[in-house]
């Protein structure tokens, strides 16, 4: 009934596909300065249901949201030597304000190290003090000369946290369980996203950073898509911005810091991780709105059996939503919630309701069942149920049918037109193979050891990487 | 026992109290660019249980959330007169951005009708588009030359709410309806601030606006602070960005916009309404701590009872915490809780148990209660609801003491000297009041209707013109 003809074909243009979804789905536009993002009201939807669930994890592993300042001044940056490179070529820097020339120029933040470094200094007394978890949710700004719609534009919305520790092994612990804990427990139990856990290269590591972890996900055309990373700042900020402590033993001891991040780039994750030429999938967990009750036809019936279910539904702490639009044809109502992926529709017409049944249909596997309309609220629920543990199945089988053990560079590269390659580290990096892919677009997501979990380090013996094209 | 010595008292010097407040209660910092704002947990506590309040009732009128960029083309800002003339002052301006010049600087949005106005005619086709209803959470910036935290920093954090709109007479509605369901009852109901509602004079509209309509509150020293505002931008904006709709009958028509906001100034306005020589008092619907345990001395059966206090007020859906953090003073932690202004306070020591008591004391009034331990939970939950009521009583109160009619220019300086005045509009405009008042500091506030309603313009027969010292 409802043909897709309204996007490009993934198998056609995968790019372009995703341009449409975005566009047609009313989920953002270009703003008028070029890279920045106007995001819309279903968007951002997505969006606001993201913080809340990641808000939640945040304030589950102790950290306390605060604010600190949209600018910083350029010196401020320049602090940190490895961190002021890799972030100088993204600066806006505003040189004017208040009618005149500043003295200093400020830099409209990449990220907010610099700045949270020198007030961590000022309220870090003891150990006593330690851990000290801050996490700040705002706009950050890294000029994009290729921008793509919330995979990489020039401002974009985030959480940044940042923490001081005692030692070593507490950053490390923590920086591990943010990215556990909040990250990847969001991303598989909520977005249904299989994502890989891994340590990065030396070569992709967050500048200014001793370690950097990350999540990685599948993209429908194969590609790797990094949806978060949670860093080990090592001693580095703490040294450039007198982090200091007195330790129980009466000593000054500078602080072992992380920072950990993710932005609007997980709902572009989202949308190819899980959409299809029809449009956006979205997990029941992840939907603002979960079940459309769609009127087939007009009546005062089905208008009363449709409140009915609206009750019956919202009573139960469903997310539902009535499309009681008969003006507009019923077909073009279909593509449009398909579009939008909203993971349940439940159809009502004059007819169902004169048979006592309706019409559920799965938006993920596009599958149609006529359940009676009694306990319609019910199946619905149900059925949410069922398509976020299907979808979280289907997307992993995806992936691992994608994901390719090999032993040589030149089949790594096979494995990364298609999927991710998996091959040893070792071998790897003897051959000097992180180059050698990087010239033909691929990179090395992440490091993992062979059972999946962290490595210590990367000169750990058995890691295996995993190699892929990316966004 | 404790005692206000941290604090300079307010009769000494209010604007020292203030600045003492929110340094020593942990509410903010100056930020390293001068101006702007360190927001810490305890501050952000409550600009977030703002955001979930009146994020809430957004919701109820039919807004959506959605987001638009940081940044705006110098040219935007420029398309309607008044509006470029109010800002241009306040401007900050990015020249430098990805290491190059920018043909066209941009500016940091000092609000956004300018970038929204534009995707406003975008969207908008035929009347069945309205009303359009957008609201935006962020930052914005505005270059201020004397800034005081979250009163007037050069970066704050706020909502803005856009709209557009058939007819005049639905977008006043809308702008009436965000100024009641929206501001005045999350400020009367939940901050327990006794706000005055009422129309700006054309002098201090917003800068575009064909009528302001604002939330002006009291503080303890008798000056006023603008809640909030909402405006009726006519069709200025329309005009300016093309925003049109075809009508019923064919008819390309402009729309009516309007636009209103709240801001982290609000918070400044909840130290100054409610605090005291002691510190904050937070009153209990916005409080992040409603009850805060305090064990007076440690002992194995007080730590068990406060345990279940605890328990017993967070199954209630009590926000309690509890200070077990006994080798501080009992008199230096109760100083703490009395300056972060929580509501109420249940101490307990080792004889508490004993006797099966504790004690409850009200934060507002200083007021202490003996009360049996085995029904603690229900009286501090009733105490909570009690506290709620008292403060806006006692708010009220104070605004009614020191709100005088009068009926010259002179006994309305004489007024504001202590708190607010109230004069006919009429014979303070047929004497050029408005002018003669401000080069004594002192400005007209708003204009009601006698009965407190608000005017339909500032012509209408028998307004009345509260004056006052503003901040």
């Amino acid at each position: 009934m409802a043909k897709p003809s309204v996007l490009t074909p993934q198998a056609d243009d995968f790019p372009r596909w995703y341009q449409d979804v975005v566009s047609k789905a009313d989920l953002a536009d270009n703003g008028p300065v070029r890279g920045t993002m106007v995001i819309l009201p279903y968007g951002y939807s997505l969006w606001e249901r993201m913080q809340a669930e990641v808000d939640a994890r945040i304030k589950a592993v102790g950290a306390q949201n605060c604010y600190f300042p949209l600018f910083i001044p350029e010196g401020h940056l320049k602090r940190e030597a490895e961190h002021v490179e890799g972030f100088s070529p993204e600066l806006a820097v505003v040189t004017h304000a208040g009618g005149k020339e500043l003295e200093e120029p400020v830099v409209v933040r990449p990220t907010s190290e610099t700045v949270i470094g020198e007030y961590m200094a000022k309220r870090i007394q003891s150990y006593r003090d330690l851990p000290l978890r801050w996490n700040v949710w705002g706009n950050v700004v890294r000029w994009e000369l290729r921008p793509r719609l919330f995979l990489r534009t020039s401002e974009f919305l985030w959480q940044e946290g940042h923490t001081a520790h005692v030692s070593q092994e507490d950053a490390r612990q923590y920086a591990e369980r943010v990215l556990h804990e909040v990250y990847a427990d969001f991303m598989v139990e909520v977005l249904a996203m299989p994502v890989l856990k891994g340590r990065k290269t030396s070569r992709e590591r967050f500048p200014g950073a001793i370690n950097t972890l990350a999540c990685e996900a599948m993209m429908r055309d194969g590609k790797a898509l990094q949806m978060g990373t949670s860093h080990e700042l090592g001693q580095n900020f703490a040294r450039a911005f007198d982090i200091q402590y007195l330790d129980a033993a009466g000593q000054q001891q500078h602080c072992w810091t992380t920072s950990w991040g993710v932005s609007t780039r997980m709902v572009g994750g989202l949308i190819m991780c899980h959409g299809d030429d029809r449009g956006l999938v979205v997990p029941p967990r992840l939907a603002s709105i979960q079940v459309v009750v769609v009127l087939v036809k007009d009546g005062p019936e089905v208008r009363a059996a449709a409140g009915d279910l609206m009750t019956g539904l919202q009573a139960g702490g469903v997310r539902a939503e009535l499309d009681d639009a008969v003006e507009t044809s019923f077909g073009r109502r279909v593509v449009d919630w398909e579009l939008k992926g909203v993971p349940v529709r439940l159809e009502i017409g004059p007819r169902d309701v004169e048979a006592g049944t309706v019409s559920l249909v799965r938006r993920d596997t596009g599958s149609r069942q006529p359940v009676p309309l009694a306990s319609a609220v019910v199946s619905a629920a149900d059925m949410l149920d069922t398509v976020q543990v299907d979808m979280l199945t289907a997307a992993t089988a995806r992936r691992d049918e994608n994901l390719h053990d090999v032993d040589t560079i030149e089949d790594a590269v096979g494995a990364a037109a298609e999927g991710f390659g998996r091959m040893s580290w070792s071998a790897l990096r003897a051959d000097d193979g992180e180059t050698r892919l990087r010239t033909q677009g691929i990179t090395v997501r992440c490091l993992q050891r062979p059972d999946g979990s962290l490595p210590f380090d990367e000169d750990e013996p058995d890691l295996v990487a995993i190699v892929s094209r990316a966004y």
